[in-house]
């Protein structure tokens, strides 16, 4: 099982990489055969290229500033549940603040992420 | 599916109830084969017999006096993930910050927990 500071660091680098980083970079983070549903109840992604599509979405664009700040982290068993607020400055800009909850395999990669969030939590800036 | 009202209607009477309610009161919240893992990686308390004793260890003590507060929730789908602050006044006290994410059925009822909490979380008052 991974170790708190293992999982601890996954997710933050994950916050890194939801502002600065790349659909590459990021899928780096999950298991070949990993679950991503962002937000809960709608696409299940699942496996890496579908993954990869995803981030894609957010990363595309290279002129967009976007910045992801940690709010509140709780790590539990091989598992983690964290609050964060993503700012994308895209036209006025719009800021997004989830709960996820992240799923860690042996090898310290991310098997599952379930996104927590609607379109109540996003603010026009 | 239940509504996002419901939704949160059932997370902040499970706030309420933390607080101020029995185990009797808390394990009507739950679906007859509901699934309670508090915290995540600890035992999974399946069903309500179960989960009415993992309650009653919270809430047998009456002259201990509690308080509990949602901090965020966020509903998508049919689950709801959120953030509580929960004090109980028993000698010095203790204040313990979950992140919850709970999955609801059909009829409302809650068809799993999954509490994000470990020892780090827990401040003596």
């Amino acid at each position: 099982m991974p170790s708190r500071e293992q999982i601890a660091d996954a997710v933050n680098r994950y916050i890194s990489l939801l502002a600065k980083g790349s659909a590459d970079d990021l899928v780096e983070l999950f298991a070949d055969d990993a679950a991503v549903e962002d937000p809960v109840g709608g696409e299940v992604h699942v496996g890496r290229p579908a993954i990869h599509g995803f981030y894609s979405g957010l990363t595309a664009t290279e002129n967009v500033q976007r910045e992801c700040e940690l709010v509140t982290l709780r790590v539990a068993g091989n598992e983690a549940a964290f609050q964060f607020r993503l700012t994308v400055k895209a036209g006025g800009g719009i800021v997004i603040e989830p709960i996820d909850v992240m799923v860690f395999g042996e090898d310290g990669k991310v098997t599952a992420t379930k996104a927590y969030w609607s379109p109540d939590n996003v603010t026009q800036l």
